[in-house]
């Protein structure tokens, strides 16, 4: 058995079966193993950073890392900006990045680069395999990184040789440590905090977003009045009818130091201490009011969802808290206007569903108006590249076969990884992307307001995405996904209404 | 005058005037900066690494340095991949790498992001500007790095609050080291080799491949029979009819060590050590003979022209030696065939165009019958990361604007960088894209064979581009450039010979 055999079979042993791949030369005995070794899902992506977003949406919604293959530190880099997405996201990848052989190195042929560097600049975990009889412990081992509370970034680097050469060993699997428990004198001491009565918010993220960390976040709430919110990017929420809402802390920065300012206690559970994206001329970065104490109660690679049932058993919380009833979203007529979008969507979202969402400024009103939607889960872009929705929502479309995906899709973020739609049809997978096609990196024109400066010919030159407009319903033809264009909010609607009742991708280029 | 104003001076002042970008809020006052200072060109990449690819094909056809505008770390990873072509071709180039403000980057945002670990593993200089009143000098360093023999990667990291305080002062041009002199004892020595008789190859590369230089390496090869040679993945080289035909050591590693087994003397003038591209097992990594010597009669950053001149001199090398009049290439009717469609190229070449390949298996014989062509410029992917050619191209017809540039496109490495036939149509360029849709990524079946694998149903499904097959001529459309599809070589030469007679972007879809 060689090196790549090897692989491929610990993989599978540790429980990793689905690899987005974009393969060259140097991966080719990992290729070539596949047709050996049953089980092991592979799907194609045309550009790296389609196959890493693939993985971060397949993490989101399974908990298990995918394996990515990736072509040398050219194929690697390609894929870094959504592999950063999956760091912020706390979900765990195991990326295989096939390099020149040992021996080979020495000669800096024109793709030899420093993968190890590029790696680590994203990679909580990387290692260069050095023998063929190395791979499989060393496989093993990104395996038990990857998947290491709260979720990590492994990254493997395998030498051709390494593959190609024989006395492989398969790796066994490797006990993965569990989420540690809070200590109790720091649940105590946050029970005291929540039993003072005085104002306090908690900011949940990770487990603490998911079905029994919310719900034990919302009894605690709904006993001492605490109030909850998710982070301006959460990795993914579930929520509609019959969930508690959280909303997420608001992306302008004055609009958060508002929410902030009327809170003394900030308590964060799974989340990092609160701070705007960006900073600006003569604002703070950090959100909590300048006289607020932060609290954690949990770090992300804790038990979060421990501590917060415990904290509502010790306060003496209801188990069967009611869950308050939203309004309904309901259709709405005319343009598109941020609100009455989210409206009209939170009408149609069907049940159970998935949307994955990189709107940017299209986005910024969907969470409230779609409380009251049909059950599903939300997935966002949480490190700030963009491109995130389309690879993303193809990605979770792959964990989750049973499952309508939405995917709402910036135009100008699209276009980074509008490649994506071909892996959808490719696997005729069941997403309906929307396209918000304002034409324009709109939030350009905020932020350099936002900076002081007023925009002039030559950035808006840098701004301006009309000249030539993209034609969305053409583009996603050429990629084999049916497309429709809509001007107005009852067209959606018709189209939305018509996609969900079919299988298969779907684009609704929405111009707004 | 705020750091980022004095930044676009300092760039002018140092003669950097056209600046690719993607630009982000970081990046948003040096985008205000330039509504304030005229005289910088500025082109929109809606990807980045489309971007760097303009610059890498900008500076290979002026042999200045690009600016290319980026935003934090994501966005530099984005555009590493045609970094590093960019940097194995030995061309010039200056990254600006917007990032938080100082004061932010403690917060761990979620951009935030290891910005140099990622721009050194790809860059000659790297530096984050510390403030305001540095920011010219550090812009007049990092165009000093970027000019320096033999032309580097130079990247500047600007947080936010060094763009957008006051107190910026304009640098000052920087002398830019002259290439050093080759050592006269080495010189004499290579003199002393090429009239030894003995059977030698000179590998030309960077400077030894345009008009001086070659026209310097054909006197002597006419005088002494020595053979000349172009690196597998040349940066540029000037070519056709009335210019010596100097042919591509080959991809195909059999073919080049029986090339370099003719040989007793391996010269290298500004070329590396030849070796294969990819190591392949019981295969030697370098191509010279065993017995064969090894001589540098200039590395990268010598004088490599004067080198040449010396020797041609010294040697009596006549100084208007003819250029053999190479076979004129004929249209081929038929079927696409690497060599026919080469011969119908050459045929249809207009004078003086610029051609940027990254056609991967089907541009191997593109070189041999294309010798007699009308004379143009030929540049080619240098660093293996695939999806260079679109924005090469896109480069060099900015670079360039009254020459002809036809780029020849592989289908599945143009779905790496798709994206900039879009800036192609919004700058007008003068650009014939042909692509060659084979519908499979060919090369990778070719080197599993090499490795000793044989396809099977996974690889294959890896492989094969055809579910759903991209329709090109929709494709190019959607992002506003026109587009025909061809069967045939002769209906390929009817609309080339069409595009070629109008001005603007076109793009062939070549079935083959």
């Amino acid at each position: 058995m060689n090196g790549a055999e090897s692989l491929v079979r610990t993989l599978l042993a540790s429980g990793i079966d689905t690899c987005f791949a974009n393969p060259g030369t140097s991966e080719m005995h990992f290729v070539a193993a596949l047709d050996k070794v049953a089980g092991m899902r592979c799907v194609l992506g045309l550009a790296e950073t389609v196959v890493t977003g693939c993985a971060d949406g397949y993490a989101r919604m399974t908990g298990r890392p995918a394996a990515t293959l990736l072509h040398c530190g050219p194929g690697l880099a390609n894929g870094i900006a959504n592999v950063h997405n999956a760091r912020r996201a706390n979900v765990p990848m195991l990326n295989i990045v096939g390099d020149h052989a040992t021996h080979h190195r020495q000669y800096d042929t024109p793709l030899t680069s420093d993968v190890e560097g590029l790696a680590r600049a994203v990679s909580h975990w990387v290692h260069t395999t050095e023998s063929s009889a190395r791979v499989g412990a060393d496989g093993a081992a990104a395996a038990q990184a990857a998947l290491s509370p709260p979720g990590q970034i492994a990254t493997l680097i395998l030498p051709a040789d390494t593959a190609w050469s024989d006395g492989g060993v398969v790796g066994e699997r490797l006990s993965v440590p569990a989420r540690t428990a809070v200590a109790p004198d720091t649940l105590r001491s946050i029970a005291q905090v929540l039993r003072s009565g005085e104002r306090a918010l908690m900011v949940l993220s990770g487990p603490a977003l998911l079905e029994a960390g919310i719900t034990a976040a919302h009894r605690i709430a709904q006993l001492t009045g605490t109030h909850l919110r998710a982070p301006t990017q959460l990795p993914r929420i579930v929520r509609g009818r019959g969930r508690p809402a959280v909303d997420r802390i608001p992306y302008a920065v004055d609009r958060a130091l508002k929410l902030f300012s009327d809170f003394r206690h900030v308590i964060l559970v799974g989340a990092k201490t609160p701070a705007s994206f960006f900073a600006y001329p003569g604002k703070p970065s950090l959100l909590a009011a300048p006289d607020a104490i932060t609290h954690v109660l949990a770090r992300p690679e804790q038990d979060v969802v421990g501590a917060l049932e415990w904290l509502a058993d010790e306060l003496g919380a209801p188990r069967d808290t009611r869950i308050p009833i939203q309004q309904a979203p309901q259709l709405v007529r005319g343009a598109f206007d941020p609100v009455a979008f989210a409206s009209t969507l939170g009408a149609l979202l069907p049940e159970n569903c998935i949307v994955a969402e990189d709107a940017v400024t299209s986005g910024r009103e969907l969470l409230s108006p779609t409380f009251g939607a049909a059950p599903h889960d939300w997935l966002q872009i949480t490190g700030g590249a963009i491109g995130h929705g389309f690879p993303c929502a193809t990605g979770a479309a792959i964990a989750c076969p049973d499952r309508k995906v939405v995917c709402l899709q910036a135009d100008g973020a699209g276009m980074y990884t509008v490649q994506s739609l071909w892996t959808q049809a490719r696997e005729k997978l069941d997403v309906i992307n929307v396209v918000f096609a304002n034409r324009v990196y709109k939030i350009l024109h905020g932020e350099l307001l936002n900076v002081g400066a007023q925009p002039g010919p030559a950035s808006n030159e840098l701004f301006d995405l009309a000249r030539p407009e993209i034609d969305w319903v053409a583009l996603a033809g050429s990629l084999g996904v049916e497309a429709r264009r809509v001007e107005d909010l009852e067209g959606f609607a018709d189209v939305f209404k018509a996609a969900a009742a079919r299988r298969g991708p779907f684009l609704i280029e929405f111009r707004i």
